[in-house]
This record gives structure tokens, sequence and C-alpha cells, in this order.
């Protein structure tokens, strides 16, 4: 058994992250294949293998809500513009970022539209002709769709004009049941979904005031470590009040018989999550996917143009697949050894099992752990009981190095001085009554942020900030 | 066992298919909660019980795509106005239909951008980087998107200004390569899927060359007939040649050594197929939905509020999941049964299982069968071994209905006056050579279209069309 890596062809293929990280990210992106910028600014092409990526966070948070009780449901894209306007602090927040439609089929428009940023007042718009009585609560809604918001500074997965995202839109009869539902989405379906598929730790918080969604009374946010030591929230759930069910007088019969107006919340989580996936669990050789969210978990390589290698890789194909494996065979003998492996290390699939004919010989293959960066032999014959034990760890081994990582770069602080430093390298956590305005301005000026705040106890505050409350503040992406 | 429906409570709800098909359509839509419109004309807002068939028409379809070599990937929304007008007759075709973004971020644009009516364009700009040799070929990319062309007469999915879809793109190295590409999709990928899922019996055909996709050489069909004779396109295939390769130089090095342009096609289905179901199989009833593509196949209701009936029903509805029936339990016993039972009946689920207290203490419950519309007593202790077979009979039921209904609508004709006549209750079977210049405008006239060219044997012909070819002319969708 021994450390592996084939340097001497990675050498000049990515950036060091110790060099620079966001170009480390850049290269990454390109040398796997992930994504290409599109030719509007800000917007992003997702290429098989990234997409593969997000297909497969798809699937497990589809499930997951589905499991939370919504249905899924699409919204037009279109949005007049009217509708924004009739929530205030929501066309404040948004109007900055919107791309308009002035002409269609060839003319121009009475009233210009919006191409969605987010779905609340459209759906609202719906949620007011269907809400009728207490009966009709609670309505579960989710979809999945494309959004577009205008960003001035883009960056691949974590900043794009246009992204994809699934946003969950619900009504509720009572202010608690909205609550507790909020917290429920972020709590059982965001955080269980990124600490056990995606293999990364989150903390769980709210948003200072300042920092709520545009029209929210209160947000509930994930906040990650990337490899940096920056942050990047990685999902959230709003609890929206009245404010919506307001403006667009979305009402029920209630059973005591009055009219009332409902409790909304909403929640989304985005293709940004690649981009955290890749910064979370990526080295200097590339990706590091973890093996419940691969597409592929083993591929399995002829090393060389052997009739005996391609009949046995192609056996040991169908037998892991047969085993639940995610397997593909790589018999593509044409192409250098060293450059399909080099392939397979940046795109960071998480197992490389290497046959040749010496191998065959010894009824033995060579398996690369890429996770682990480990090399060693092993035998042919008991892969479909081996292999699926060999995911699980380097799961569990990308989780815990993920929440070492983090907690070994946070450090509690008592001043925001201090809070700028810690920043530097990771984050800090400081008392809430430490930042006065002056130190919020000052945090601002050094490029650092609230992300949340958490009860004294570090857990999520389900009530409203105490004085005692703490703050993780950080740079962030 | 005798035939059953809810006459009474139904009379009111739908206006007869025999009355008002376009109106039966609309009721359908409306009253099973299929979808609604949308604030922007011609759009619409798909209801959850509308997606959900959506859904599964996209897990059945993405599965045979995916086992035809293509892989899912994404491309923006937004493609810069210059890149449409790269190929004359795809701009002159869409330029009509497009809605223009011109500002965003608050500012004007320099350059307009249009929301995509389709991805050639945009596709071939990263194609023509991705592929430099032949080893790159083929390339076979899918994409699930929205899309948006302004519609002059919307109609709930089946003319909408966005719609759902997947449109694919292949770009091979000869021309018979893409050629038998497209005729693969058009019926290994979408005529299996509408037939075994839908249960839609279609008919492939060529379109004429005026009806060609704009940019395409050879558009196939996929042509369905509704419930009042008229037609409706349910998929194409097209053969794109060169054009977009050589509008966007997408080149390769051949084996030879030589350079290339690519030979490409495209294929797309799309939310259309919702409102094609409808129309299909739909009765003076509502919905009936295929078993294979339907969300709920079974609905377990219990007749009265008693405890044995409720713990009964929820052991039937898991021991049926347990066996692969994708099954609802209606427990909702304080709204009145009849009120329930006309609504499952709306919806088109394929089979209703009633459970009253009488029922139970024969050991029966009673079946209500949607598709065939009959009821009658069925024991409750063999359900998990006759449910999956009785499915699968309905399912057989609904497409051999659905072939016979066109057969016996499609009649074989002589002119065009007489082309016109049969189009009135359904379709007609015409020499290509008697259509000519002044035919055509006949039928024009008339309201009445031409959907494809057949071999003279009533086949898809795969070369160009012959003197002896045979034209399918009808009313439209």
């Amino acid at each position: 058994m021994g450390t592996y890596y084939s340097r001497m062809a990675n050498a000049s293929v990515l950036t060091p992250q110790a060099v620079d990280f966001p170009r480390w990210y850049q290269d990454v992106i390109n040398k796997a294949e992930l994504a290409d910028n599109g030719p509007v600014r800000g917007t992003m092409v997702i290429r098989p293998y990234g997409y593969g990526i997000w297909e497969r966070m798809q699937l497990e948070l589809d499930a997951r809500i589905k499991k939370a009780g919504a249905e899924n449901a699409y919204f037009p894209l279109f949005i007049p513009e009217s509708y924004l306007a009739k929530e205030a602090e929501h066309v404040e927040g948004f109007a900055p970022e919107l791309a308009v439609v002035t002409h269609g089929g060839g003319k121009q428009l009475e009233e210009p539209i919006v191409v969605r940023p987010t779905s609340e007042t459209i759906i609202n718009e719906y949620f007011s002709k269907w809400v009728q009585s207490y009966r009709d609560l609670p309505l579960l809604i989710n979809q999945w769709a494309n959004v577009v918001r205008w960003e001035k500074r883009p960056r691949v997965f974590l900043r794009t004009t246009e992204f994809l995202w699934q946003e969950g839109h619900t009504a509720h009869a009572t202010f608690e049941q909205a609550r507790d539902y909020a917290a429920m989405i972020l709590r059982d379906v965001y955080e269980r979904f990124m600490v056990d598929i995606l293999a990364i730790s989150v903390v769980p918080g709210r948003k200072p005031p300042k920092e709520r969604f545009a029209g929210a009374i209160n947000t509930l946010t994930l906040e990650a470590m990337m490899g940096d030591g920056k942050a990047l929230q990685l999902g959230t759930s709003h609890e929206l009040g009245q404010n919506f069910a307001k403006a667009f007088d979305t009402g029920f019969l209630t059973e005591a018989g009055d009219r009332a107006h409902v409790w909304q919340t909403s929640w989304g989580s985005t293709t940004r999550m690649v981009g955290g996936l890749i910064m979370v669990h990526g080295d200097d050789h590339g990706l590091r996917v973890p093996p419940r969210i691969a597409s592929t978990q083993l591929v399995v390589m002829a090393v060389k143009d052997d009739e005996a290698v391609l009949t046995k890789v192609r056996e040991i194909g169908r037998e892991l697949m047969d085993a639940g494996v995610r397997v593909v065979v790589d018999d593509k003998v044409h192409t250098p050894f060293g450059r399909r492996a080099v392939d397979w290390e940046l795109k960071g699939v998480p197992l490389r099992l290497d046959v040749g004919p010496r191998d065959l010989a010894n009824g033995t293959g060579v398996l690369v752990r890429r996770i682990r960066g480990e090399k060693y032999p092993i035998a042919l014959d008991s892969l479909a009981a081996t292999i699926p034990l060999l995911l699980e760890e380097d799961q569990a081994l990308l989780l815990s190095q993920s929440k070492e990582y983090r907690e070994s770069r946070t450090v509690d602080v008592d001043s925001v001085e201090q809070a700028v430093e810690a920043a530097a390298t990771g984050w800090a956590r400081i008392p809430w009554a430490k930042i006065d305005a002056v130190g919020e301005a000052f945090l601002a000026e050094n490029g650092v942020t609230i992300r949340c705040l958490l009860a004294p106890d570090g857990s999520l505050a389900e009530s409203d900030d105490t004085p005692d409350s703490v703050a993780i503040v950080a740079r962030a992406y």
C-alpha cells in the first residue's frame, strides 16, 4: 500500500490551490470538463460531466422534498413587471438584478416582462386562487427551474446570471406551522442531503436582518467552508410571514369561520452546490467526488490492448453493476494509459481499477483510491463484496475531513479586529453583541461578512436573536 | 359486472366531447387540475397533477435517450441575437416568434438577447470548440429545458409561449450516420415510448419540404389522431445536414487527415404530449391515464369513517405499494364519497378500490375500472397478484382503442376535394402526386394540412420522396 499520484503528468495541469485558489477552481472546471462560460456574460454551459453531478443532486433532493410532502409543479418563466412591485422590499431587492423582455413576437410589449429571478410573486398569484379554506392548507409546492439574476461579478456555478435550482413555496394556516416547516426543510432536507450525500459538514444558522431574503421575516442558511477557508451559502429557507400573502391577498377561511392571510415559506438550493462540492473536496490533482453523488463510482481500466484483459474488464464491469456500483469500463486502449489515468483523476472518480496482462495472471488488479491517494493490488474475485464497503469508507472520510478542516480553521474571537484577522484563513465566532454598526462597517471594509447567527450553544436559534447570540463571520463567495 | 358511471354528479362537470371538443379539453384541464393559464399571454402554470404526468414522461424518455447514448447537458437560456442570424433559414423561421431581452441589470444591453426558441445555434457554438477529430464523434447531447416561442393562438399544453421539452443535438462524421441516428431516435426512442408507455398509436412519416424545421434538410415526425379526428404532431427528429456546421464552422479532422464539417441531427418532444394524452384517451367523464404513465395507478378509498375500514385501506395501500403498484390511500372520509369519486374519475386514475364496512365483512371491495367503465366486487386477499395484471390489461386496451380509432377514421382518397371531406371527421391518405400547388392551396383554404409523407406501402420512407409517396392529410392542432 502506498501513496500514489501521477505527479509528472499532473504537474502542469492545475494551478496548485496554495498558489491561487480561484485559478485552481477555474482550472478544475475547465480540465475536468465541468462547464464553459456562456456567450452572454455570466451565463454558463454545463457540460455532461458537470450536469451528471447536478442530476444526481436533483435525484437525491427531489426524493427528500417529496418525502417532506411537497409536490412538483411548474410556473412560468415570464412574470409581469407589475407583480414584483406588489411587495415593496422584494422589488427593491431584486430590481437591480432583473432581465427584462420588452419585445415579443416582433412587437413591443404593452407591459414589460421580467425573467423570473425567483417565483414568490407569480406563485402567490395562483395560491390566492387555489387556497379557499383551512382544508386546502398546508399547500406545499416545489419547482425545478432556471432563474436569472444579472450578476456583476459572475463565477461559474457560484454566481451565474442564469442558474438552475429548486424553489419550494408553501402556505400554512399559522405562523408556527410555517416557522417549523422552514426549519424542517433546512434540517431534514438540505442539511441531511449535504451531510449524508455531499459529505459536506455545514453550519445551520439564521441570517442577520440585513442579509435576509428580500421580503422575508427570517432567513435560515447552511454555510460551508471552502478549501481556502472562505464561506459559501449552500441552501436557504425563508419564513415569509404574511408579506406576500397580504400583497396578493392569499387568504383562507379558518376553521372558526374567519378570514385570514396564510403564512408562507420559500426555500432554494442551486447549481452553486456543484461549485461548493468542487471547492470543499477538490485537491491539487482535481476533483474528489463523494461516492454517493458520483455518477461514476468506479472505472475499470484496461491497461493494454489485450483480448483477455478487455474481456476481463467488461466482465468486472457487469459484475459490479449487478452489485449496484455505478461503473464505467474504460477500454479506450488506443489512448495512452497516462492520459486516461490523469483524466479520471481530474474528474475525481472515487475508485479506479487498473487491469493489465500481468495482473490477470495473478488474479489481481491495481486499485487506485482517488479520495485517499492510495494505490494497492486487490484480488479480482471478491470485488462485488469489497467495493461497496470501500466506497462507504471514502464517503465517510470526505465528511470527516470537511468537518475537521472547518473546525480547525474556526476560532473564537472577542473583537471585530480579531475577526478580520481570523477571516484571512478561516472563520471567526464572535459574540453578536460585540458587533455594533461601526464594527459591521469595519468588517465590510475588510471584505468580511456576517454569515449567520447561532444560539449561545452554537445551535440553530429558532427564536429571535438574543443579545447572547453568536455570529459566524468570514470572507465569502 | 356492469357498466358504472357516477352520471348524475358528472353531468354538469364537463362539456361532452360531441358537443364541443375544444371546450371539453379546456374543461378537463381545469376540473382535473392539470394546468392554469399564466399571466403573460400564452404561458401556463402546470399544476401538480399535470406535472406528475410530465415527470413520468421525463423519467421514461430520459432512460431511453441515455440508452441511445446521449448525455444530458445544459446550455444557456439567453442567446445573442447575432447567433440566430448565422443560419439563414433558421432565423427566417424563428424571427417572428422570438422574445427579446433588451435590458439587464438596470441597463440597456449593447446587443439584444434572444430567449431560446430552440438551441441549435448556441449548441453549435460549443460543438465547434469541443469537436476536433473524428475520435470526438459522434457527439450525442440532450438537454431538458424551457423554450419560448411567441404564440398567436395559444392553447394549454398544445401551443404555449413557453413550454418544457427535451432537445437532442448530435454531430456525426457522415451523412449516413446522422440520417440513421435521426431515424433511430424517432423509432426506438419516441415511437416506442409513445406506443409502449403512452398507449398512443402513432404514424411515423416525413414532413413535406415546406413543413420542415427551419434549417433542416429532412424532418421526421410522429403523428397521432386525437379524439375529434384531428392530428397532433407528438415528436420530431431532424437531419440538419451541414447547415449549422457550416454556419458555425463545426469541423473535424477525418481519419484520412482531411478537414470536414460534421453532419448533425436535432430532435425534440415537449409538454404538448400531455395535451395529446388527454385528447387521445379522455372521455366525457374526464381523463383516462394509461397505467404505465400514471403517477397514481390505483386509489384505495375508504367509503366511510370506520376504524376497521381505515385500518384496512391503509393495509391494502402498503401491500400494493410493496407489489410495485403506485397507490394512493384516500382516507378523507370527511369529504363526501360522491365528490371524491368524481374527482378520481375526472383525474383518470386507472383503478379505484372502494372499501366500506359491508365489503369488509365479505372480505371484498368494489373495484372501479376507469378505463373500461366497469365496476365489480373483488376479493381483498389476492390484490397483490391481481392488480398488476389488470393494469397491464387496461394499458393494452387503451393502445388498441387508439389504433382502432385512427384506422376507422382514416380513408384512402383520390382527390384533394375528397381529402377535405374526409378531414371533417378524420384523416385522408392520398397519393402525393395528386397534390399539386393548386391542390395544396385548396387544402390550406379548408384548414387541412399535409401531416406527413409515407412510402407507398405506408411505412416511413427513409430516402427522398418519390412520385408514388403517400400523403396523410388532416386538420391539426
